[in-house]
Formats: C-alpha cells, sequence, structure tokens
C-alpha cells in the first residue's frame, strides 16, 4: 500500500555503504507540492470507512485518552456514525476501519486524523517518483480535531477547510504546475524557520509562490479567494503539513536494505516509534518520549498528554529540531535559550550520517543541517535525536510547546533486529 | 523646512537628562506608513527645480563621480535640461538647484537622488506627529540612478516606478489605512533581516499588509495590481526605502538640545556626517567611512568609490548593522562569519544610550537592539559605529556589499561645538 521506493536487495552493500546510499537519496529528493484532492482520491488503497491516525498501527482497545477521542471525532466528522456509541461500536465491529497515516504515504500531526473527505496536499518527490501527503493546519483555534477534540466549532472549522480553502489552494497549485519546496525550505531556514513548530516566513513564502495564480483567479471570480488568501496570511502554521509532506516524500525514498538510518520518527498515545531505512515497513516502539516545555498560561505540567504525532518526520530528514539553530525566536514559544537550543542543533552532528547540501544554517556558517539519523550512533553516544514539537492537555486541545528526545530503546531494539537480518554486517 | 520636531530649550538638563529624553523618544516613536505621493506635493518646500541628494549639503563644484553623475542625470530624468551639457550648466548657474535631502525630512539610498515627480512613501510619526520620506527602490538591475547611472534602461524603470508601482502602492495604502511599521519591522528581525542590507522579510511582510486592500483592487480593475504585485514579490530590496523612511520620521523625533545622541549619520562623495540630538541641524563632516566589503564577481577593491548614502539612519535608531545578529545569512552578501557579525552587533552596546524596547534580537535572547548612539562614548571607547551598506563603482552601479564603520573625527568635531554651544555641561 505504501508508494516507499527501494532499491533491489543488494547483498554485497556494508552499512556504511548502504548508509551512504540512503543519505544520498534523501539528500537528493527533489518534493514539489502539485495538488490537494481528497484522501479517498489520492492515497493509495483508501477506503471510505477508514481513518488514519499516527503512529505504528494498534489495535481499537489501544487507542486511550485524547487519541481515540480524534478517532471518534473523527468517524463523527466524516459521517461514519450517528453518534458517540455508534463510532464506538463502528470501531470495535471493525465496521469503521483504523489504518496508520504511515502506511498510506501519510503523515499526521498530534493524533493525525485523516477522513475519506478530507483535502490532502500531494508532494511528489521528482527525483524518486514516490508521492507523501499531509492535510491541512486547522488554523489556530487551540481546540482542533488533531488536538483530540471534536465539536461544532472543530466540525465548521473542518468543512470551511474542506470545501473553501482546499479547493482554492488546488486550484492555484494546478494553475500554477506545482511548487517547488526544497528551494522555499532552504529559504525559509534563513529566515528564522525550522518548519516543524515554526513556519512564519515559509507560509508567507508559499503563499508568494501561488500569487500570480491566484491575481488571476480573482480576475477570474473564482469563489473564495480572497478569503482563502487571508486565512492563508494569518496562518502562520498553515505551512507545517507542507514540510511534513515533503519530508514523507524525501525520507520514503531512503529504503535501503542494509542501511541504519531512521527513515521515520513517529508517536502514539502508547509511546514513541522509528522506522529503519534498512527494514522496511517494520516499526520499533519505545515509550512515549523524553520532554522539556513551555505551557500556555494557565495549564501544569501533569496535563500533558501523549495523543500521537508524526511530524518528526521533519527531524527524520534534518529539520525541526536539527534545524533550530535557524529558529532561535521559538525560546519564547518553546522554552530553553538561545543557547540551549544552539548545543541541541550542534549536538545532533554526533547522531547523524552527513550534512544537508540544500538545508543550511546560518548560524553555523551555513554548515548544512545534520542529516539522516543514524541508529548506530544513537546507541554509541547516548545522544538522543530533539523533536520541537506541540504539547497537548489531557482535557484536549494544545496547552504549549516544547523539545521532546525520543527513547533509547526504539534505537536499541531496532538495531537488534537489524542484527537479526543482517547477520554479520 | 525640515519638520523635525524638538522640545523647548531647557537649559536646566543635564547631558544625561538629554539623553534620557532623547532615548525615550526615538525608542517611543511609532512610524507609519500612509500614502505614496510625489515629491513635489509633500516635501516641505519643493521647488520643480530641485533635485536632492545624499549627504551634507555642498556647492555643485564639490559633488564629483558618481554623485555628481547621479545629480545630472536626476535633471535629465525630470527633464530640468535639454542634455548633459545643459545639465552642468544649470547646476552652475543655479537654473537647477541642488539641496541635501535630510533637509527636506527625507533620506535618500546611495546617491540618493530625489526630483519633483518622484514617488515618496510618506510616514507619519504617530507618537511626535513629524513625518518622514523616502523615495522607491529601482529594482535589482546594478545600474540604477541612485549608484550614479543614467541611461534608457534607468529612465525607463524610473518611469515604471513613477506611472504603475507607486499608484498601486499608494492606492493599496490609502484604502489600508496606513501600515504600522515598528510591529513589522520587529517582526522582520526575527525571520533574519536587518532592514538595512537585508529586507527579505520585511518585503513580504509589507506585501502582506496590503494584500486585502490589493485584492479589493484587482476585484475593482485598478490597472497594474497584477504587475505590480508581482515587482514586489520578486523584489527582496524593496522594503528598504521603507525602513529608511521610518528611520527618519524616528530620529527626527529625537531633537533635544543638550544631547550627545548622534540624530543622523550619512555621507556624500566628500565624506562621512553626522548631526546629534543637541545640535539641531548642523553636519559635523569627517573623511570617508572605513569599509570591509564583499565585492561581486569580477569587480575589485580599488575601484570601491563613495557616491553618498543615507540609509545608515537605519543603524541611527538601532538597526542594520546594529542589528546585524539578527541577519546572519549576510554573511554570503557582504562577506564576514557569524562570529564577526555577532561580535560586532555586541560591541556596538558599548557605544549606545539604552536598549531598544521593540527592536530584538533572538540571537541575545530577546535583548533589545543597542539603540541611541552616544558621540560621547563612540569617543570614550574608541568603538566606532557599524554599517551594512551597498557598494558602489567608480563606473556606476552597485560592485558589491559590505560593513563600513563611521569614521572618529565626525564624533570629535561634534562634541567640541558642542562643548561651545552647552559650556559646563
Amino acid at each position: 500500500m505504501s508508494t516507499e521506493v527501494g532499491l533491489p536487495y543488494s547483498p554485497e552493500l556494508t552499512v556504511d555503504e548502504a548508509n551512504a546510499e540512503a543519505f544520498a537519496r534523501l539528500d537528493g529528493a527533489d518534493p514539489w507540492v502539485v495538488d490537494v484532492r481528497p484522501a479517498r482520491e489520492v492515497l493509495p488503497g483508501y477506503r471510505d470507512n477508514l481513518v488514519l491516525t499516527s503512529g505504528a498501527p494498534m489495535a481499537w482497545a489501544d487507542y486511550t485518552g485524547g487519541q481515540r477521542e480524534a478517532l471518534i471525532g473523527g468517524a463523527l466528522f466524516e459521517g461514519l456514525a450517528r453518534d458517540r456509541a455508534d463510532a464506538i461500536d463502528g470501531f470495535a465491529t471493525g465496521r469503521i476501519e483504523i489504518g496508520a497515516c504511515h502506511d498510506y504515504s501519510a503523515v499526521g500531526s498530534l493524533a493525525g486524523i485523516y477522513t475519506a473527505s478530507m483535502p490532502v496536499f500531494v508532494v511528489e518527490n521528482r527525483a524518486h517518483g514516490n508521492v507523501g501527503f499531509c492535510n491541512f493546519y486547522e488554523g489556530k483555534e487551540p481546540r482542533r480535531l488533531n488536538y483530540g477534540c471534536y465539536d461544532e466549532g472543530v466540525h465548521e472549522r473542518l468543512l470551511h477547510v474542506n470545501s473553501v480553502l482546499a479547493p482554492v489552494v488546488g486550484e492555484a497549485l494546478r494553475r500554477r504546475g506545482g511548487v517547488a519546496l526544497k528551494p522555499l525550505i532552504a529559504r525559509a531556514l534563513r529566515m528564522g524557520d525550522e518548519v516543524h513548530s515554526r513556519n512564519a516566513a515559509a507560509s508567507i513564502l508559499f503563499n508568494r509562490e501561488i500569487l500570480p495564480a491566484v491575481l488571476d483567479m480573482v480576475d477570474d471570480k473564482v469563489p473564495g479567494v480572497r478569503e482563502t488568501m487571508l486565512h492563508l496570511a494569518e496562518n502562520d502554521y498553515f505551512f507545517l503539513r507542507l514540510s511534513m509532506a515533503a519530508a514523507k516524500a524525501s525520507a520514503d525514498a531512503m529504503v535501503v536494505p542494509g542501511s541504519t538510518l531512521v527513515s521515520a520518527m513517529a508517536f502514539s498515545c502508547r509511546g514513541f516509534a522509528i522506522k529503519l531505512a534498512g527494514l522496511g515497513d517494520t516499526w520499533f516502539e519505545g515509550p512515549p518520549p523524553i520532554h522539556e516545555g513551555k505551557l500556555f498560561a494557565g495549564h501544569t505540567e501533569d496535563e500533558i498528554t501523549w495523543m500521537g504525532g508524526e511530524s518528526p518526520i521533519t527531524e527524520t530528514i534534518g529539520l525541526g529540531g536539527f534545524a533550530q539553530a535557524c529558529a532561535l525566536s521559538l525560546q519564547e514559544y518553546q522554552g530553553g535559550s538561545p543557547e540551549v537550543m544552539i548545543e541541541r542543533n550542534r549536538e545532533m552532528y554526533a547522531v547523524t550520517h552527513g550534512e544537508n547540501s540544500t538545508y543550511r544554517i546560518p548560524l553555523f556558517g551555513f554548515r548544512g543541517t545534520p542529516t539522516g539519523i543514524d541508529a548506530r550512533k544513537v546507541l554509541e553516544t547516548g545522544v538522543l535525536p530533539v523533536m520541537d514539537v506541540g504539547l497537548a492537555g489531557r482535557d484536549g486541545g494544545q496547552i504549549g510547546a516544547g523539545v521532546i528526545r525520543a527513547p533509547r530503546e526504539c534505537f536499541a531494539d531496532a538495531l537488534a533486529e537489524f542484527d537479526r537480518r543482517f547477520p554479520g554486517r
């Protein structure tokens, strides 16, 4: 079901050679956003009764808290159930199916809910021919479906995305012939973004890219254009979903048997998980991530809850926490000092295969971002990959932001399996 | 002729008190761009035969090289002379007048040529009631009137500004009710700009501010809107003229008798000059600035020439070189390493009165930019104010960019005069 692209199995490759190949494929990725379509039309193998969510796949009974609430909300939004009880029954009986976003070439933000009608960005990796997807940002309101909330306001905002914003952005992209995301992200890194927790520059750069098409659409009296452009102009977080789709399309090209580089990081309500480029679709699960955060006023540490998240796909390709020295103004949003952020970013060179040839850090004299997490190096050094994330509260909604670290266990398990699969490498 | 605003002379103020007052007025300035109008309509006391240029006022005979060429080009562009010889005769006989931009509440980029028909940004300082002006950026072409060039291409581009770009931007600003520049600049500092040699973020933030009005104008079939928006979207340097006008409107509010803070820095083909907030309109001249730069491919050091420049008004109010730690990607454009840029920026705290309460540096933990250059501190410490500037070539055109330092002599002369004017302070 995945559109991951792999090389033919090559028993001759050493781990170093396999990693060099996986890194080259990641570093050479060329993601373009070309369209916006409903999930049912473009996600490979999508069914109308399917709801996707973040993290390694689990049985319905294992989904708890906000992630469970988000799944129920998704079913209600899509009209797959009459009410909450019917939705729960639907999931329990299998009438409503649950899938893992990654298995459909998609990535989900926080709880990461996809339903059939939801519009998704279609991002082609033009260097390797595979495609990655991500659905839309719901807006600034802390109560959002992907933060485990579902009520009339959430419903209205999701409908607005489906009926107004997505059609306009989709048409602009088709008229424009697509937008190359790699140079846009590279430019945003010079403008204070790391395109995970800060997307202010990338969002307006994206708006600028579609502006010529948008002006034509105003001329052509296409409905909703003005409203959409004003919405985009006000939502500094809009681009995150594009950086996630670009990252997914880039990381999926890494699959090289025998490589110990990480090709995905994600979490669910149960814990954190990674994939290795050399071990295909297998997830290696560990406990929830370790966090240090900054909470919005009125919230406390004990409210923090894990309800999923696949935006660490950005760190997987050398962005987000791996480029946080580009985005020092995040100190205000997620806590920490410039010194800590810079040191944390520098530390990531110890666990990565190489330096990105496109994504560069002005503060480090345009050194490429640390790219391609090597599970072996994580175990050898004990340095755990960092990620810039939003923090969810146990009652739903976003309550803060912070930095998390991947737990060591996933890397140890992945390498143990690697040794079984590739003995003697 | 100036619209500078001063306090009544107050013999009781100590220098420290006067400086505190001047700093408070600078720090409290609230510049808004509200309109675009031809220079003749809004610059106080403008005459149709007047050409303005950068630096302390001089006689025609003292203008040499590129600045002289730029004056001649301005006269030709405005139709004040039939040809080059007639223009020279016009300046020599006084039929064509020359003025200093600063005397008309305006600031000029490089040679800084203004003629009667040229559109200018009108920036109101809403905290103090005074107004500052700056004319438009000519575009990316290295051959520009303000770099001492005048030919058919320069003429066409200037006409295009007059007839297409300026009317559209002006109408958008009037429909929008003006744009507050201070929060926009503060935001740009978080996005990699210092709004002197880097304006990439500020330019697109400005475009975003006028977008609602622009979309209405497309609906209303106002001519030239599409063309103007695409031009703006492609010109990362567009905002410089707005930051200069904002800086002029802010600095002009500093005039406080008895203050040793610098209220203007500018240069001409002859040399560098400063004004003090406590000494009104008097310029204190010194030799040309000291420079370290990076030249565009194919150019050499010996080509560098001084043909004027008043963009250091940005440094005067705590931006540009005084905020270069915000804009580390400038290392590529103007040379230097991140370490040098950071150290240079930090050094400016030794010569400034205080820290800006709005313009802040993420890398310094959001410390306010060093603001309000105190001539006494420059002399005491020997630390010379830095400025990020474009470099002009002796044959006209931009040949590079770099960092310059104000010469010590102006500060010594200004303080000598200060001692005569305010004995015993």
